[in-house]
């Protein structure tokens, strides 16, 4: 039996996004979002979604570009502690003792200790409310190499990836593997057409 | 050391979305989807990127509405055929021995079964290259009794819900608890200032 919770922000999982740039004085900040993901593959792009208040939101309109880095589960006080405070007043890198490294491809840091980082320049900015979705191109996504698989994808065993549980307000880790995509399904394909 | 993988369209997590819709005959189908999130918090909306290709794209465009099914665990593999058929020509639903079910506040059908379901009304629709970006108002949430933490808010250990990897292309399970968020990053705030 469902229970109606009423019109909230909840899915499982939502990924824990530490977005990178750099302020007015090229000052490195890093900030923690839930509200974000992939959101088109030709051109490869990221959305996420900040609130105006915030200071990466004046970072990324003045720069037209932003990183997210992805924690593994050693660093999620840190990436929880990169959503609590604001880098308006403080330096966040120092705090956590985390490095700011120079992005590639874009004009923003990344979190050097991340195992996964996307490179993303501004493609569009959308008012939708109280938050603004920036949609950027993937300009490059960079792994620690020891977190890829023999083809050279990033493992979820080795990154470790943190996900958030919106409401409940909690973090939790990966797990097991459950198996390939486009191919545990195909027990069910019998009398089935393939989606163009 | 990080090596560079290119442009590519990768997140960790990526949540398994399960977007329900009824076609212009009122027949409900169901396609998953990776690439969406939530993108607002007032109004609380959600995002799911489809190609124009799918069924369910001329489904929402027709309705103006969607709802969001999460699958837990048991689901993984139905909820891959979801990804892999098309609704034009087959009865996914019948296929997998799952519910359709009206949703309560919208046009459009949620899965029985799963634990957790958002109901959508359409906003927006961003065409982003390949991806169309569908934004909806979540009018209601909903979630399995026995899936409820005792302030009322969806548990992780319970709705167990999977989460994708791009790129590699294999589903995972959730894993532990790591501790509360705005709590488990309190450590490094002795100095710090609250954000806005």
């Amino acid at each position: 039996m469902k229970k109606s919770l009423g019109p909230q922000t909840i899915i499982l999982p939502a990924p824990v996004l530490v977005v990178g740039t750099y302020d007015g004085d090229g000052r490195p900040n890093a900030m923690t979002a839930a509200w974000g993901g992939i959101c088109c593959s030709r051109p490869p792009c990221l959305a996420v979604s900040l609130r105006k208040a915030t200071y990466t939101f004046g970072n990324i309109i003045r720069r037209r570009a932003f990183t997210v880095s992805i924690p593994g589960r050693p660093w999620v006080a840190e990436a929880d502690f990169f959503g609590l405070a604001s880098g308006r007043d403080t330096d966040k890198f120092a705090l956590t003792g985390l490095t700011p490294e120079p992005a590639l491809r874009v004009d923003a840091p990344i979190v050097a200790e991340f195992p996964l980082v996307l490179e993303c320049r501004l493609l569009h900015s959308i008012v939708l409310g109280l938050h603004t979705q920036f949609i950027g191109e993937i300009m490059d996504v960079r792994c620690e190499e020891d977190c890829l698989d023999e083809r050279g994808l990033p493992l979820v065993a080795k990154v470790d990836p943190v996900a958030y549980a919106p409401a409940a307000g909690r973090y939790y880790a990966s797990g097991s593997d459950l198996g390939g995509g486009h191919e545990i399904g195909r027990r069910f394909m019998a009398g089935a057409k393939e989606k163009p």
